[in-house]
């Protein structure tokens, strides 16, 4: 008998066990300040803790991150990932897991959530247009056709740029040969586009919104200027001049060389600090300073090489620049941080070969930086300037903290 | 046999069933933006989500929180919230439970965490001083006295109001009866108080300081004027004449007169869109504008009550206002919605008794309401003003939203 009660009881206790395991202890963390970086190449993600800056976890096979940009859902627990072949991720940051996939077009470029989370947004230089998906289920609910007039009069599809989020739940976005700028209301059924913007200039390439969510400014390869939208009004356009930007050449004498341009600097890597604004200049190694207050030229600041990535710290005392050269240069192995105060570089740090997006915790005691030809992470102390620890990160790219999740733009 | 081994069994199956429900499949959440709302004489919080506006759950026994307050952990994982009587809980607000209390002082008032995440600070009226304790376990790790020189040339223990946290990782409280302002180093090993302001005004009671975490505002309970410090020079108080607050009367005519005031207004609920701010007056139905850049006078608004919590939405275009009045009046019902480009009021919602405390979410698509005398919380859509949802709490009192962790001073 004992023997036939062993057979009996076996199953059950084996049954008991797998119950047990099925159901591991998860590990959770909140959600309000994770790091997240991509690795370019590999195509996956990493997962940091931004308080013990522990590497948390990673998520592959998000395939071509090559120029790959996220936004968050409204509780830090998604990312939503758009890779350069038109592949939209939803990268679940807690159970590190890919949640949802979309194929929105060919070759995109950008990505915003609702002001309500409802919705993703996605711009495409190919086919050009926007694609509106459902941010729960990455549903396509919607395609925007980006339609330009052309200088000869034919219509052609446009390459598009953005998109950005409003306090109001508008989305707007640039259409890079349609020389336009259109705005989509995300509150009304069928997203209509309630506002084309003609003629603002040649190319626009990218786009910001001032903190405050009130002011969107429209950067333009080929226009001395700049686009400024009243985002309470959307009655005009400003043209705001920024020839300094491209001109230093003249304006500063011989020391301005112009030299190559290895990477586009973004708009929404401005560094704001008050009144303050601080752009890269184009093709020249300096920062550039204006008083956003009328768009006067503060100062023109030089730094080792191009800026790319021009942030400001919170709490605005120090903005930080990373510098593009050549491939193995010894500029784009340096950060070098103004002082907002005197407007002069008061700290250049070797962070490494190809260091490149610093991005700091939400208040901003450590920053995250991008040594791409290093493989790693590097995050240093913001007080002292010291490196207080490395996160191994193949080929890391862009670097986004969750805390994004509250501010317009981002 | 059948019925020994069904004996037998049974124990078993029970247990293998316990083995299951020990390891359920817990529901977790992103932390980024829950809204936690304190229900005051059961000494409960609320957990709600703030993308569907679902209670997630509440967490009991924290004991007397009338007056209580919070923050967060900078993952948006806990809440750090300080009851009246001294009780300090720590509350997971995945899990659902305290996971550690302490007890800080006889009455405490006012709580902060420092800019690393690491350590806690609580003003207490009863004994005067400040407590520091480590975030993670809630250890006691300093207490400073806050003695004051009174006038006679004794000194005596102070109450302290505040605290709040700084860029620079300091920490800054007033002393109520030492008409003074303390800065703490966080940075350093025995937090040493780095300055002390002498004289600041009659009676310091509550602070805050910018959205952009660049100046401290102290207001006096007995002086006509506020005191303003810049937190990158630390260099003086200045005294800003706001007597305007309080003197309306005289100033406005005879539609200004003084009303009991039932609830002092707290300075952390400035609304703050661009440059101006929005005040309560003192015993007066009236918000007063003030322009930051100079502290000049824009105008006086009229309100239904006299207002306690004046919040800019995201965005800034409008601020939100409750109106205290004697308990079961008509003004203790409404919700008015200032205008900040007319400076009018657009709206008046009627949202129940004692409705009070109207805080945003992140984005500012909705907006939660405390209607105390009607046990719930009621969610309003701030484009249609009108009402989405109504969640059952308990005497609700102060809502907080978990993306206060990367804003300085909240």
């Amino acid at each position: 008998m004992k023997k036939i009660l062993l057979a009996l009881l076996l199953p059950i206790i084996i049954v008991s066990v797998t119950f047990a395991s099925e159901e591991p202890k998860r590990k959770v963390w909140g959600t309000a300040a994770l790091m997240v970086v991509v690795e370019r190449e590999k195509g996956n993600v990493v997962v940091i803790d931004s308080i013990k800056h522990e590497l948390l976890g990673r998520v592959e096979g998000l395939g071509n991150l090559r120029h790959a940009t996220m936004v968050f859902s409204r509780d830090g627990r998604y990312a939503y990932v758009i890779g350069r072949e038109g592949n939209l991720s939803k990268v679940d940051l807690i159970e590190l897991k890919i949640a949802a996939t979309a194929k929105t077009g060919e070759n995109s470029i950008g990505v915003a959530i609702s002001r309500d989370n409802k919705y993703i947004m996605v711009c495409n230089y190919q086919p050009g247009s926007v694609v509106i998906l459902d941010s729960e289920t990455l549903e396509k609910v919607k395609e925007i056709p980006a339609e330009a007039d052309l200088p000869d009069g034919t219509k052609a599809a446009s390459r598009t740029v953005g998109p950005l989020d409003t306090p109001d739940n508008l989305m707007v976005f640039g259409l890079m040969e349609g020389n336009s700028v259109w705005v989509v209301d995300m509150k009304k059924k069928d997203f209509p586009v309630i506002k084309k913007f003609k003629d603002v200039g040649d190319t626009p390439y990218d786009q910001l919104t001032t903190p405050d969510g009130r002011y969107y400014i429209v950067g333009l390869l080929n226009s001395d200027w700049m686009g400024v939208l009243d985002l309470w009004k959307l009655d005009e356009m400003k043209k705001i001049d920024v020839h300094e930007r491209k001109e230093g050449l003249k304006k500063y004498g011989g020391d301005w060389k112009k030299v190559p341009v290895y990477h586009i600097p973004h708009l929404e890597s401005w560094g704001i600090s008050g009144d303050l604004a601080f752009l890269p200049a184009f093709g020249e190694k300096r920062v550039i300073v204006y008083n956003m207050r009328d768009w006067s030229l503060v100062k023109s600041i030089p730094i080792a090489g191009t800026g790319l990535f021009v942030v400001a710290r919170p709490g605005g005392k120090e903005v930080w620049v990373d510098n593009v050269g050549a491939p193995g240069s010894p500029e784009e192995r340096l950060i070098q941080v103004i002082d907002v105060e005197t407007l002069e570089i008061k700290k250049t740090i070797d962070a490494g070969k190809g260091a490149m997006d610093p991005q700091f915790t939400p208040k901003g005691e450590a920053v995250y930086i991008s040594v791409r030809e290093e493989n790693k992470v590097a995050v240093y102390d913001t007080d002292t300037y010291r490196l207080i620890k490395e996160i191994p990160v193949d080929k890391p790219s862009g670097i986004f903290c969750t805390d994004r999740t509250s501010k317009f733009g981002l």
